[in-house]
Order: structure tokens, then C-alpha cells, then sequence
């Protein structure tokens, strides 16, 4: 696999300050996941935890957690708790329902659950999770927490059904690219820092400070993402690489590589996504075509663009061990695996 | 198609005063409805509106609006027509995610929305208007009515979960069958008549007693859907008769068939649902069993204790036109096709 480096050197980042800081918190969310995820019908936990067991890397619960601790608000920190468990909850039956929209097979470097159990169950563990996500959110009695993340459920679901509708479609434009990532991954990640700043009673400045930190964390999450899936490997992916490209979604390394490359007029990409079925070699010669044009680094270039951006939203913050390490995870959503 | 009558003689019943009275508020109701699907993506609206304007009895938030002013609260009516709209978008969402899961190819008389826009779309339509119910709620800001509801979409898709895990299962007794119409059907019915009173202001014992009502009238319409799909016509159900026999679930009237038919020693329903695809053949002799050992006329009957129930309830509720028209509607679960 080659190295696809990024033209403009960035910091490394870190990801594991947040992680060290976040872990006695993190504790006791994943002992909130795990009771929350009991139920009499035996299929339920045991498809949850099949995924959540997997582990990924708690991300957006995370956010969370760290948005409320780096807040300075006062009110303690049991609300942004139930809030994270729901985060990750929302989060997960959304993957859920992904994998059966996508037939993905791989999913966090396990077999997808649809495969295990078939995509009936996973629809339905899906439902039974985002309705636990509620209960769980009620519990904090907070409206404001709440309403940030039903509303962040129905954008992701536009988002996901914009996707789906564009999927295919070549004329694809960077706009349209961004209003999809933004709706399907960085409006979770945007609700799950205002959530935990909202739960932990931070003022209104800092809770617009962190909503626009999580957005643009997110955007430049799925940059990276999106990238990796053609200059990426499985196992940096938790995933297969070219997903996306035998799915036929349209991201910005596609976008871009049609743009240097001289627009469709070759024929090169009307061909590939015309066959019903893209092979390992279909793969192959995209990715070599992408990264040749230089199309991943610029996309990194762009995710750059986006943590400096989400860097620039924490200065609203007091100066904490929490907002450095936020700080490091946005530069690290970048550079993660290069 | 025969007419199945019940054994036990039964008050008619009657939908219509309810529908009257309640027409004023249902056409808000429906105003919400329609506001709240819209979206920019254009998918998302089309979907919905296809089931939505399909209309079907709009029985569930009908109940909200009835409960509401039966109880005698004096909050005023806006949060439950926010919380009625939620309703039918809670069940909204639950039948596009069940004819996934059931490949069903007809709802509410209409050809299924899987069939025309694939399964994709209806699990990610289903998600937006989960989401949406939840926006809906939040305005209403009150937390209990949300709890109410949240905690009903976690024991519908328990109810459901349990059910395509028993599918195929000649075995399954009265006892978890019941659990499973209680938990996929009667929770919402109950949940929409109790958070539609305490939207209002009732007070505990009206609001049980409403949760009551709703319950057994959720369980008495459950009862009375299963026997029609053995003893009643495609018209009269908005979808195919033996859709449920031929998709493997086991119901009452099967259950009944089979115990007064002398068990599964002769075979006859082994080896019916040993096949993987059970035809009309199949179903008109499975029928035919069912209506001859008086299965159907059992499930019915079980269905008018229910309804009792649910009309013994209401006795906690001051006099009104609204309590009147809740008692006929109870009657009219059961009655409403024979």
C-alpha cells in the first residue's frame, strides 16, 4: 500500500490525551451502554453488543463527555453521561441501518450484523436502540439536550437519503458532496459536543463554541474517511477499502480526480460506475487514477482546512488540560493514519 | 368470502362518533403532519406522503386528541396535537420498517413504499419521521408525555424483534403471543391515550385509566386484525388476507386452530410451514382449518374481553360525548368488519 502523504505538513495530532483524560468518565458510560442495551428478547443485546462490543473508538460519545468537561459548566457531570450513552446509541443504529442500506459487509473490522443475523434484525435492533437513545436522554430531564439531538437524528436521516438519491451520480459538485457528510456524520458530531456543554449548564457562547468545534471536527472526519477509502488499508479502516467506490458514492477524492483529470470526457468514470457490480480491478485502477491526480492529498488538504477551523472555535473556552486535548483530536482526525 | 360471526352476541360498536368529534382537531393534527414531513430532500417527503395520504383510520392519534379532552385536563389542547402528530409518525415509521422487514407488498390498499422506492429508502424515511416524532415532542416540552413515547418505541421494536424470532414457530403458546400484540401493538395504543392526557393535565387516576383503555383496545384491535387475516378480505383490511400465514407468523387463530384441531400430530401444519413459500392453495386450506375448528369466532371472543376491558376503564373518566364515543370505538375494534 503506498504512503499517500499530505502536501501541506500538518501537526500529527493525538488522540490519546482525550482518550486518557475521558476514561473514568468513558467507564461509566460503557457500564450505561451495556445496561441499556439489556432487554427480555435475547436477539437484541446480543446483535448491540456484537457492534458495540467492537468497540470503534467511542468518538462522538467522547465528544460528549469532553465538550462537557472542557465547558466549565457547573452542573455536574451525570446529565452529559446519559447524553454520551446516547450518543453512541444514535450513532450505532445508524450504522445499523447504513450496513443494510449499503450491504456492507465488514463493519468495524467484524462481520456486518445483517450478515450474522439478517437485515431484518438489524433494522429493528436499530429502532429498539435510538428509542433506548430517548429513554436515555429524558432521564437527563434536560429539553435543550434533547431537542439538539432529535433534531441531529432527523438531518443525519436527510443526509443519508441525499446520499442515497445522489449515489451514482457523476455531476456530483462539492457543494452538494459537503451539504451530505455535513447532514449524515458532522451534525452528530456537532449535537454531541452542544449536548455534553448543554447537559453540563455551559453558557451560550461556549455552547456555540463547541457545536461549531463538532461540525467542523466531523466535516474533517469524514474528509479523512473519505479519503482513506481509496489511499487507505482494511485495517486502518475497520472497514474494506473502495466501499465507497463499489457503492457508488460520489465523495470529494472522486470529485476532484474528475476535475484534474480532465472531466469525464474520457469516459474512464462513466464506464466504472455504469457496470452494476465494480471489481477488485475496477478498484484498483480507480484508486491508481485518484491518487495519480493528487486528489487524495488534496481532500486531506481540505479535512486541514477543517480541524484548523475547528481549532479556532476553542478559543472561546477557559484554558483546561480538556481543551488542549481537543485541540490534538482535531488535528489527529487527519492525520489519523498516515 | 364467508362470514365469520362472533359466537358470543356483541354491541355493533361505531367509529363514527369519535371521527366526528374529533374532526376538528384532526384536521391540525393532520396540518402538523403535513408540515413536519417536509424536507428538502425530495425523496423524503414523496415517501411519506405516499403512506400518509394513503391515511388509513389515523386511529392512534385520534385516541391522543379523544384522551385529551375525555380527561378533563386543563392544559389546553396544543401539546396534544403535537403529541398526536408524533404518534402517527412513531406508527408511520414502524409500518415502513415492518414491510422491509416482512417484504409485504401491499399497505393501507396501496402498493408498499419498498416496492416503488427499495428498501433503502423506506428503513431511511422510517428514521426521519422516528426523528421527526421526537422534534414534535420537544415542542410540546413536556418530558413525561416524551418519556411515555420513548419508552413506547423501545417496547414496539422489542415486540417486534420478539415476534421475527418466533416466526415459524408452531409452538408458541397463547402466553407469549400475547406478549408479542401487547409490545408491537397495544403499547402505542396506550402510550398515544396516556400521553394524550397527561398533554392535558389529567390528572393520575384519569391518565391510568386512559393508559388502561388504550391498552386493552390496542390488544382487542390486534386480536380482531389477526382474525380478519383468516376471515376477512383484502378491502376490508387494506392488505392481503393470510399475508400473516404466509409470512410464517403465528397468531391466535392459528394457535386455537391447532389446539382444537388435536395438536400437530397429523402433520397438516408442520408441513404447511415447512415450505419456504406457502401460496393461495396453501393459504385457502390453512383457512379452511381455521374458520372450521372456530378459531377465528375463539379470537374474536377473546377480543370482545378485551374490548370490556377497555370500556370498564373508562369508567374513571368524568361523563362526556368524548367518553360515549370512546366506549362505541372499543365495540367497533371488534365488530368493524363483520
Amino acid at each position: 500500500m503506498d504512503a499517500v502523504s499530505n502536501s501541506v505538513s500538518r501537526p500529527a495530532g493525538d488522540v490519546a490525551p482525550i482518550v486518557r483524560l475521558s476514561q473514568p468518565d468513558m467507564d461509566r458510560v460503557n457500564q450505561l451502554i451495556r445496561e441499556r442495551m439489556a432487554s427480555d428478547v435475547p436477539l437484541i443485546p446480543a446483535l448491540a453488543d456484537h457492534l458495540i462490543a467492537a468497540g470503534g473508538k467511542r468518538l462522538r460519545p467522547m465528544l460528549t463527555i469532553a465538550a462537557a468537561r472542557a465547558s466549565g459548566g457547573a452542573k455536574g457531570i451525570d446529565a452529559p453521561l446519559h447524553l454520551a450513552a446516547a450518543v453512541e446509541f444514535i450513532h450505532t443504529a445508524t450504522l445499523l441501518h447504513d450496513d443494510v442500506v449499503d450491504t456492507s459487509d465488514l463493519r468495524r473490522g467484524k462481520v456486518a450484523a445483517h450478515l450474522i443475523w439478517g437485515a431484518p434484525s438489524s433494522v429493528l435492533v436499530g429502532d429498539f436502540l435510538f428509542a433506548r437513545a430517548f429513554e436515555l436522554m429524558v432521564e437527563t430531564d434536560s429539553m435543550r439536550a434533547l431537542g439538539i439531538l432529535a433534531r441531529a437524528s432527523s438531518v443525519i436521516s436527510e443526509g443519508e437519503v441525499l446520499q442515497l438519491t445522489r449515489a451514482h451520480d457523476l455531476n456530483l459538485d462539492t457543494a452538494v458532496y459537503l451539504e451530505i457528510i455535513t447532514a449524515k456524520t458532522a451534525e452528530l458530531f456537532a449535537a454531541a459536543a452542544e449536548a455534553g456543554a448543554v447537559g453540563a449548564g455551559a453558557d451560550d457562547a461556549v455552547v456555540k463554541g463547541l457545536r461549531d468545534y463538532g461540525m467542523n471536527l466531523g466535516i474533517a472526519f469524514q474528509l479523512a474517511d473519505d479519503a482513506l477509502d481509496y489511499g487507505g488499508t482494511a485495517s486502518a479502516l475497520g472497514k474494506n477499502a473502495g466501499d465507497d467506490f463499489r457503492e457508488g458514492k460520489v465523495t470529494l477524492p472522486l470529485i476532484l480526480a474528475i476535475e484534474r483529470g480532465g472531466g469525464l470526457k474520457d469516459g474512464f468514470w462513466d464506464q466504472a460506475f455504469a457496470k452494476s457490480v465494480r471489481d477488485d480491478d475496477d478498484f484498483a485502477r480507480a484508486r491508481e487514477r485518484v491518487i495519480g491526480t493528487g486528489a487524495v492529498s488534496a481532500t486531506l488538504d481540505v479535512a486541514g482546512d477543517y480541524a484548523d477551523a475547528a481549532k479556532a472555535a476553542l478559543a472561546v473556552l477557559p484554558d483546561s488540560d480538556w481543551r488542549d486535548a481537543l485541540d490534538l483530536l482535531a488535528d489527529y482526525a487527519v492525520s489519523r493514519v498516515y
